[in-house]
């Protein structure tokens, strides 16, 4: 496979300018009574007309059969190997609470918990505690320093929390002290190497403070630490593919996944309206647009195969602010699929249309998971439609003489 | 790639369970007077009906242009690399045969040949001696010991025997003795490391008694050995899958391919008919059913083109034994192309069909090469259909966060 090294390598920078549309989730599955998925249901005039004009294809995110996560789906859109980049379950928490994590932060996952009087774990979530309770404790817990080391202690909603720790010389290969089941007691937390025993030091003090600071908040009497990892150092977009990235996105976990690759991210309003907006109105100044639609997705989710079908519809009716303004590189899809029937993210491949001046259109006229499996980009991996999107914005050279 | 390691970490056990139909040497070529396939020519009702609810593709067991053998063709449905999954030739001929080879087992494919009075290789298939000769030789050479190690020697067909070394501590890394060619004399065998000698001095030890032994048997008065083998020690579909597996089979090659991937193999008959019978009444004991099908390779292999045709039908015919039973996952495909035109295995991607609830069925509705293309699965590597079933048998976890 083509690697970013190898990009990099071939990138150049133009004027041209790409637009890749994330409508988050979008495969499906057809609805039982009609035959039809939510995106052959949807009234799409708009996005079948991009098809009519551009080529179009299904891509696999990680690899046939494999459910990606939001992380590897978008990681592999951006064009970096999903399955090589490793992003700890501590540093994903900080990120989707969009905290600005360092370089050298080292990030857990916490759940407060119920220990009994032997220190038992009889409950790993504390009986699910509100965000708002969650968020005062993790106030009674925020801004302790131990030896040199600053805690961040903060709330991402029940009773699941983000830990960053932050100070010189802090190493993530340390053991978790969540025992990942009831009925045993929390681990105390171990170096992988000898130059993580400073970490966890700290970590277990840091815990057994807690656990003081906790004593009369029971349920909610101690705290259970996994996923200690580091902000992973890749490329950026800029240094792989010579752009100006920017990410437009509502939600904290995508505006932290386009920060890990080096995107600036704008703020933007709630609507997708709102989003378009914001990238007409930024449109001089960059030439990547990553732009984020989640509510497709949260009605998959759901399970509203209805309400899902009226999203895709809302995109494809503000669709025309962004065709307006002629990008040369336009590509929709999704960063995995969304079944309403299934109620989650599944393994299917997701429809994907590219419309550039430049992209041998194909027969297909119609946005659809059915329609697109004639596409003339056929079924790929989705780690190479960032080079698909670059060579149709004519910013790679020739590979070779 | 996604490799086992990785599906390992999110296989999961559920209560469906997945059929894995394979006909050997199913894909072909058009017969010049009709322009049609093997498999267009058939009249298939059941397969049409099955591709028209499922979802179809073409699979490269290898890779494009490469002919599978029967190992690599099936350790790729299996989902194992056949790239990287080496079958030593002694333990392909061992499995062949259907002998239970155990673990510290070393065994070597050997040729009865011919040597003159100077020891000089005259024939390397001692003229190609029946069957019944090759059994009765062997039967004066099995069973000898030699410093604590046992030597098992087994008719395979003709000139062709498997001999196995059973003892501790034995390698299998030794040169062969054969010299792959008339004019010269038998090699001695030499170990490739040192931990390897004690292997390479029985061997040797062993060839000079079987000289001795078949002093007066001309025209087969030696062995020649090559190709020293031990099992290998592959992740057993168990493990990977967390699925119990079963072989439905009636030919020892593939008998001994579904042991080698820890499958149990249950007793069969020799017809279609038995092998689904066999499956229906051990339905409810296993989840992962490979039900392997020899007549459709043997007919290609002798370009019988008709007979081919008619073997399909045949399996056309009793299909509905097997879809009564409704599988949550039912794929039906091949290990590789056995066109009747080439009379041998070939390149060509083979059709698949994959049908279960969760699919997303696409508009092809006849089970044959040229329809394959148009498919919802694409064209896509073999290794990957195990990870495609266990996803539409939901049991598979999503990748990251």
């Amino acid at each position: 496979m083509v690697t970013l090294e190898l990009v990099k390598t071939i990138a150049r920078q133009s004027a041209t300018k790409i637009v890749l549309v994330v409508l988050d989730g979008l495969g499906g599955l057809p609805n039982p009574k009609t035959g039809k998925t939510e995106l052959e249901t949807a009234r799409t005039p708009n996005l079948d007309q991009l098809a009519a004009g551009g080529i179009c294809g299904l891509i696999d995110l990680v690899s046939p059969g494999i459910t990606p996560g939001s992380g590897p789906g978008h990681l592999a859109l951006f064009g970096y190997d999903p399955l090589v980049t490793d992003i700890g379950r501590g540093v994903l928490e900080a990120i989707g609470i969009d905290f600005d994590l360092q370089p050298g932060d080292i990030a857990a996952r916490g759940n407060f918990g119920t220990v009994d009087e032997q220190g038992t774990v009889i409950d790993r979530r504390a009986g699910r505690i509100s965000t708002e309770e969650c968020t005062e404790l993790c106030q009674l817990l925020d801004d302790m320093v131990m030896d040199d080391v600053k805690i961040l202690v903060h709330p991402v909603r029940e009773h699941r929390f983000a830990v960053i720790f932050r100070g010189d010389g802090l190493s993530p290969y340390v053991s978790d002290s969540d025992p990942q089941q009831t009925g045993a007691t929390p681990e105390v937390i171990t170096a992988k190497y000898a130059i993580a025993r400073r970490m966890a030091n700290i970590a277990n003090e840091f815990i057994d403070r807690a656990k003081v600071t906790l004593a009369d908040h029971f349920p909610a009497n101690m705290v259970l630490l996994r996923g200690f990892s580091r902000r992973p150092q890749l490329p950026t977009i800029g240094e792989v593919y010579q752009l100006k990235p920017v990410a437009i996105a509502s939600y904290p976990m995508y505006r932290g996944l386009a920060k890990l690759v080096g995107m600036e991210v704008l703020e933007t309003g709630t609507t997708i309206e709102d989003e378009f907006t914001t990238l007409r109105q930024n449109y001089a100044d960059y030439d990547f647009f990553y732009l984020h639609v989640k509510g497709i997705d949260s009605a998959g989710e759901d399970g509203d195969f209805d309400r899902k079908v009226a999203i895709i519809e809302q995109v494809d009716s503000a669709l025309p602010r962004l065709l307006d303004i002629e990008p040369d590189v336009i590509i929709v899809t999704g960063d995995h699929s969304t079944p309403a029937l299934l109620k989650g993210h599944s393994w299917h491949p997701v429809p994907i249309v590219l419309c550039s001046k430049w992209c041998r259109r194909d027969q297909v006229a119609e946005f659809s998971e059915p329609a697109c499996i004639s596409g003339g980009l056929g079924r790929f991996p989705a780690s190479q439609v960032m080079a698909l999107a670059m060579a149709n914005a004519l910013k790679l050279n020739k590979f070779g003489a």
